[in-house]
């Protein structure tokens, strides 16, 4: 049979990336406490297509990625990377995963646990400037409005928070440290499971740490700024806003 | 041409319903304050297919909404209905239409306005049974959690929460009159614009008006259980919860 | 400390379903080739609560999942279902769970493999009328259309549309057999991993078998009325068509 | 009342953007063909906050968005751009609108005519380094494989692909003008309402002009480089294929 894709193409312009895109593929991830984790990820594979080529050979990125499917090491994804080079005949190469990431978190007082989850992508690629991964984690908190406690004589309005935290690392750091450092930067963490006595300590935990959404991102950057493994960051926080039907919204991105 | 799809089908199963999903359109709908106005919806449309039919004609939904779609007036969707039969050559028609709604919301204190969304959905059909017709909204409030409030020294969590009311109605209701109602349900109605005198008064009145999930439902239902007009509801409300990363929720479903 | 939950409510309202909604986490389903499949779920948890409660106990729902999400047996529901009952002191009580379940899926010509994924959810319940309980299963197929087939002088357009079928059941059914059953009632199955000699099967095969959306929910309720596991269903199908922004839909639902 | 948002903040850490997120809102925006075209917003509104100030005043925001809204024209956003720093006594301001768009489209060959929807979005900023907009759209067109078209005896799969042009502008370009560029980059454009010869016309048409997910990024990029208005663009396809449940997806960027 005829390889089109393999034809020769005259337009003169390379592709910066083609391949395949929202795959969903069960896999296992290394983890910090207990070794190995299972979840699901949606995921997208690229590489870069010289100009002088027609099309990808879009089956063997589909073959890759069942082979490793079983034991996906975020600290090793480079072996993927050197792999979808290779077999696809390409100088670059980039893969996305994003995925839920699930830790057993302890209730404050109680010390009930269960397992909550944590939104995650990671992107890596491998090419000829070398190799480049990005780590994006989405941590949810609660945060307390400084304004509205300072102003009203009684309560506060607050809410559940997302901050996002994207980190580009010469050494990679561990989800479990990201989610720690964003869960100390709001006004209180959150957890899946409180029982009374918990909640009253999150309560009056929120109300004794206000922070505005430019505090909680503040907060961030002032400990990524100081994170030797981490060579550039973006933390950004979205507050659901529980007195509106929008967000308050804030993002600080340092090289450093 | 052939007309494949008027030829006979001989596996004796009527179709339900057959037609087009989640076609786009801009429509003007009338408004109870400023008699029109213009958003955008996000519609199905279908038709009975008796047994002996082996297709639809597909183009035909869209030749009827285009020329309704500049002055889609809820009270009168049975004009469409009836063309949609007639066009189609079926005894039953049906019609979804997803939209925001906007309003103008005035702040408590300041007195400063801007326009809120609110989620719509209305469902109409018309057959041998007669017509049939369900109006869903989806109205944003603030929840304050009575426990939290009770069991601790000061402060209590609160959240944004999204009460959704359907009603299946003999007359119809202004969708205007759905929003107030529920926004007289949780521990204080959002608004789009406030001042600091505003935020005040909306910290202050959640407080003072503390109100589970179970207590939001029952709230709404009280009052739809005294509304002629409607002959069934079923009313539910989602808590963003501030202190977990699910939700918390309840619904009663009603008929009359 | 108070328990503002069990206090005395009289607005004589009972609530259908109270609970927690939208909680994710990693599960361990049984599955038919392998024994044990895990997954991501997204789970919401009810009971009925009575008028004369003011709230349910939240924590309580976390605490039944947590124990149970490292084996959770579709075929065994009942036991989460009856310890919801006891430890929230109702009487009906409700699950839902909607997840990824993956399956290998070979090629029909060359026989190389890939997981593909196919949404799923499962609603049960138990109550005072017995147990509920209807699978749902979303299968992605091929679908040709018999009009731009007979009418063009060559080529067809197809796309691909999602097939969904529920059911009710008196005995279980298998999600695998739901999916074969599905992916033969288009013009063709679809696959994670095609060669160029499987492309060229699947473009044959579907050009061999134009199907439209009114055809492909037929071919299912006709296999469904056989099936004597199934006391009710729903199929419908929804095709992405390639020549519209927009879906073409059909639905049939049958009470045995 | 206190202003806690103006106390000085001594972490001496700007923030690059503060704000808004996620208002919904109608807009009206000028249009080529009918001069004014209502449709429905998600809305974003950033400033940077200096180092010295502990928060923005996230009111003004709205105030100033409620002025725009019923006159929003993209040629003239920097209007609002400005406001946005003097209001917000910033250096530097932000906005992100994204919105549908509708045309009227004839159908090829009978004639007929309804709307279809682009999705599109708009950023754009002024601050020190002077202005910047980039618009963005989404047009759905038909692709044909050319593989599947050259090894199969007959048929081609097809399906529907989405192609999104970014173009960072010095002047501005129509909507309508990516919108027919990118239709004429496919195997064939996509309508609301097609009849019989129509749907004739498109299936053989895109038949006769095959396009890999490469050949369409490539077509909008040739014609791009070409187009002076242009200083810098992306352009990637993503087609739902219909023969698996993933994208195929190609991209190319560039600065001229």
């Amino acid at each position: 049979m005829k390889d089109i894709q393999s034809q020769h193409d005259g337009r003169n312009l390379d592709i910066d990336k083609v391949g395949i895109k929202d795959i969903q593929y069960p896999i296992v991830l290394s983890d910090k406490e207990k070794g190995r984790q299972h979840t699901v990820a949606r995921i997208n594979m690229y590489v870069k297509l010289p100009h002088n080529f027609k099309g990808t050979h879009m089956s063997r990125f589909v073959e890759i990625l069942s082979n490793h499917s079983s034991n996906i090491d975020l600290y090793k994804v480079n072996d993927i990377l050197e792999e979808m080079k290779e077999k696809l005949d390409s100088e670059e190469s980039f893969i996305e995963l994003s995925f839920q990431y699930f830790l057993n978190r302890k209730a404050p007082v109680s010390g009930q646990s269960a397992m909550m989850d944590y939104h995650c992508r990671y992107v890596g690629s491998a090419g000829a400037k070398g190799r480049d991964q990005v780590l994006t984690i989405r941590v949810p908190v609660m945060t307390l409005c400084p304004c509205s406690k300072e102003i009203s004589s009684y309560g506060a309005h607050n809410q559940r928070s997302y901050i996002n935290i994207s980190v580009r690392m010469k050494k990679m750091v561990w989800i479990e440290e990201l989610i720690e450092l964003a869960e100390s930067c709001g006004s209180s963490p959150i957890y899946p499971l409180l029982k009374r006595e918990d909640e009253k300590y999150v309560t009056e935990q929120s109300y004794n740490n206000p922070a505005f959404v430019e505090d909680v991102v503040r907060n961030v950057a002032e400990k990524l700024m100081k994170e030797d493994r981490v060579t550039w960051f973006e933390v950004s926080s979205e507050n659901i806003e529980s007195i509106h039907n929008h967000s308050a919204y804030a993002v600080i991105t340092r090289s450093k």
